[in-house]
């Protein structure tokens, strides 16, 4: 099985901690394809930022089916294009958000999202609001680290992190922790082994996602509004993007 | 007072519709330009198309924020990049969805939906929710013609339109109709005609709360979540995109 | 365009405060009526008083349909009677809680109310349900000012209402505030300057939006539960109220 | 114990019906005393018809308080005015509809409601939001019989009324009906018989519970929002409903 | 009328203080009987428990309906097994965290829940959601003292409890607390005294609305899914609860 | 792997079929143990079967626990005992409705439920609260075969399965279906084939959600309400299922 996980900022380290959280995750019987665009924001941080970046990542589906592909994660904690890409994919699609989320409401009763900026919370709470996570999520915690910053320096950044988990532990009563940023991804295991709860990945636990569906013959339904787009001619530079018929 | 209003798709023939009806709704001291991009799809149809456009039209906003345009107006159904467009703008920004539910709300204590096509329900769907209109929706209907096929056949596109309006306001108890689709803007008079209800066309709605807004002296808040995009650089052809220091 | 504009309580002063602050926001071409009953509480502090008030707003709602009015503001934040108002009128009728927090939506992801007294914090708390608010209002504040306080001591209300100003910004993340009383009207600029973020004051607004929903040549729907009043006759003192054939 | 169920219109007749199924409801150790004003609409058909009749409901609470009724009923479908009499009151208040869907749903998992008038539907929608029903609420039919039809013609209003509640059954799956007017009092039995599930009458679970609240030796809250009204002098011919000191 | 009230562990200690405030809150004309299982746990304090209790109560509903008992109260706050209990009886049972969840709602706009251990609140807060409590349930909070806690150390609870109740009552609204477990039914008296706004124990208001709905001629529907279970041979130890023909 | 399937009923024939399509949706490094308990109903076709059959399923998790089981599927459409399951186990608990819907909301923007049993239905629609899938549920639909009549009489029961899942596709807009019984497992595949949209099995995916849960290095929260069951000792006949100290 095939999947490819699309980094869709621009930023080639932040892939590699993607990739690599992706490959660990995976099963031996799937082969990782971790992939961002050359054009577009280096951190998505935004609504600006993930309305740009939701092209190139369109674009890239756009190539992982023409390959074949069997399945798709979108790793960036907005989940931006999600049904956009649902559209163009024939195999299912993930989006690391969507996939923590729902695996953080399988292993606790409540759970919290740990992020990176505090003007990306509002988006974390309207994925919580759109996949029905209302009940279940406890808080959203920023961290006012800049996506780029947890490359930089992962010292500061881990403990402004470890001491928003366990605010979330032991004030709201979180049972799980949803790291709100793919490039949180390599912190996973020693998050976990700090706090003494379930610390999620979304990256990881998409990878998996997809192989579950994929693995149970399950594939994004092409009928209704998520069919492939109807065929048309796009104009101008955008022409390449234009859907063609399937 | 000058509001720019983006057709986010590239049909010169819509944006001519659509600027007609904000042109007629405009108050005296209000200068309306109505723009569509050159490059992209020529309807907006499904997410895909949605997501492609979004681009163009921020590009669009952008233009319009450095001639010093006093508000936006979004004129498509689905509300494309509408947190985007507020963060790159200064004064108001409007979707024509958002503008029509929310009159609708004021108007009536039921409103219901009638738009193009079955595939874009869900997309008034999760406006509806996005909104918070759930308790005023009653109901969304698609008339099954094509965006571009409203400006070809207006006779068959009328008697379908015309159906599923009495249906909504006999049936489900609808005291207004939201006009689903930019492209209706022209029947919105003769509708009214035929119904006896407000039949409300989000563009003339979008203009007027607009100049509302901007009237009373109020602006995209520019704290949090929608300040200006986080300066950095773009790479790649969309580096021209690249939100810079303001 | 002629609006009425009634402050629903008997006081006078606040009625001059309430039409100034209308009369500022209407455009050139509106023309502002303010007005109060000279029956009634002379302030709107909890439910007793709003079910009281609501008749003689009523009145006024009659006297201006019999005028011809093209539109009406009810002017204070609980929208006493906004329903009921809306069946008796032609014209659209607005609530300052409904034009505001409707507002808001458009300008911010997030806002908080700051009124006057704890005990009408439910009050508002039950209209952000109603208006479909419950996903964009971050906090409801109370500044502890009786209404008539606003009046007499603008000094002692004003660092009241600055400082729960600023925790809805800073704590709770509202990128706009919400006046909770049409008796704050005049601070609304200066709070605005204090503040840097949309400070929304109602009265303003729904002047706007009803010159908004009348110019885009909308009007309340007469069909279903918002028609006129079934005719009837009622029987003693409030006969005079009784809904004629119209 | 000493209930006052309040008729909230003039309809002599009307409140003859209630104060019978009051009083067949009633425990031997509770008097019942249905009483309705002489000033205001003889029925209740929309929202006009609710406000004007809030206010001498709500002297008729200041009456029975004045008295000490231990507490009382408001047997209008609308609940109108609930909030405020709560206010006025010391002993539980109960609205017939809040009653019998509070009933309902410890009684079946879901219910309908069969009321008159098409445009009364609406309010008993807002009364299902109100009270949390959401999720217990099938559906809500009108049976398109005037309020005071009931009394004039049961025969029709009858066939009518057994047709609505069989569909909610046979269709919808509602274990239970609730009867949305007070003035279908009594047809309970008649229509329990006839269908086999539970027929609520909202006036007599509404006394049951008055009782079941009084005799827990609870009372209306007199802490926060439901306090006695904050006494203040009104003006003009609403000078007798000023709120004194208690 | 009969009615038992059924304390589902098997705590005898318990259960005299649950039969004892039943007997307080029942009118003259009922006959409490307060019985518990010799088998399950002692306490109930999280799901495990809850889940293994729900089967002896289940049979004790049996014997009740064997002898014709008029209507049941399930006294532990989970409400454990409620819908399986009215499938099996033929008059009402209701649950005590229903009962004082609905009654809170009657006497104020807002309540608090106070309980015992931190792990169960999590339970209560599916309750609220179940019972449609969202927008009346202003917080819940535990007093950590272990169910059995309160019979041996009254003193120590009762200051925590009481911290608790002030805290819901001054910080966050609540107009009315309602105790979060059976074991705290003997403190409801003074806990009024203390804090002057209604304590509710769902004891006293389960058993009172039994009374109500069988007073008012009402039962559990036997209509749809709480019709008698389906007639099935249960097989092994579970044979002797296996559903008959009734 | 070692993953538990438990049928929480006690027939056979119907665990069969749960392990077969458990064992055909498993990947290759995953053992499937598909046990039913031989104490309890045959079939669970109400609240009252639910409840019986959730302790013997408990007493399996207990079995599988104490043999170092890596996670569990619960194969019954009602998630029977989901939360106290989880407090028992160290790995995953995954009920069937849960992974089906979880995995319906991946693949489309909107699904339906086909179930056995008109009576089933609220179990369901009470699940899709939970879940926080009203937004993603269309509709929910029983073709009225009882649960063993599945095994009996395929062909009669086919016919009104697909009928159910063609009106949901074609009328409410559902782009996959959720199979609403566990004994429907081996239907899945030629219902995808017929009706050309994702046609989901709980139990396949159920499954494969543990593995993929298990595989990202995720277990069950020991943190909060779903930590061990707190020890204590049982009495009588269920003395055997006192939870102990781990």
């Amino acid at each position: 099985m095939r999947i490819t996980v699309i980094n869709p900022n621009t930023s080639v380290e932040m892939t590699r901690i993607i990739g690599d959280a992706a490959t660990r995750a995976a099963s031996p019987n799937a082969t990782i394809n971790a992939v961002n665009p050359d054009s577009g924001p280096p951190a998505i941080e935004n609504h600006y930022d993930e309305a740009v970046a939701t092209v190139p990542m369109l674009e890239m589906v756009r190539d992982g089916e023409a390959n074949g592909v069997n399945g798709f994660v979108i790793a960036c904690f907005g989940d931006p294009g999600l049904n956009a890409a649902r559209e163009v994919a024939t195999g299912p699609v993930i989006g690391i958000a969507e996939a923590a989320m729902h695996a953080a409401s399988m292993l606790a009763t409540g759970f919290s999202v740990v992020t990176s900026l505090e003007r990306t919370c509002v988006i974390a709470e309207h994925l919580v609001q759109r996949y029905g996570m209302r009940e279940h999520c406890r808080s959203i915690y920023a961290c006012e680290i800049p996506v780029l910053g947890l490359l930089d320096d992962h010292g500061a950044a881990w403990e402004r992190i470890v001491e928003k988990c366990r605010q979330a532990r032991d004030t709201d009563g979180a049972g799980a922790i949803v790291l709100g940023c793919a490039g949180m991804a390599d912190l996973t295991q020693e998050l976990t082994n700090e706090l003494g709860i379930p610390v999620i990945d979304g990256v990881s636990v998409a990878v998996r996602f997809v192989e579950a569906l994929a693995g149970a013959g399950l594939a994004t339904s092409k009928h209704g509004d998520l069919a492939y787009p109807i065929p048309k001619n796009y104009t101008g530079e955008f022409a390449r993007l234009s859907p063609g018929k399937r």
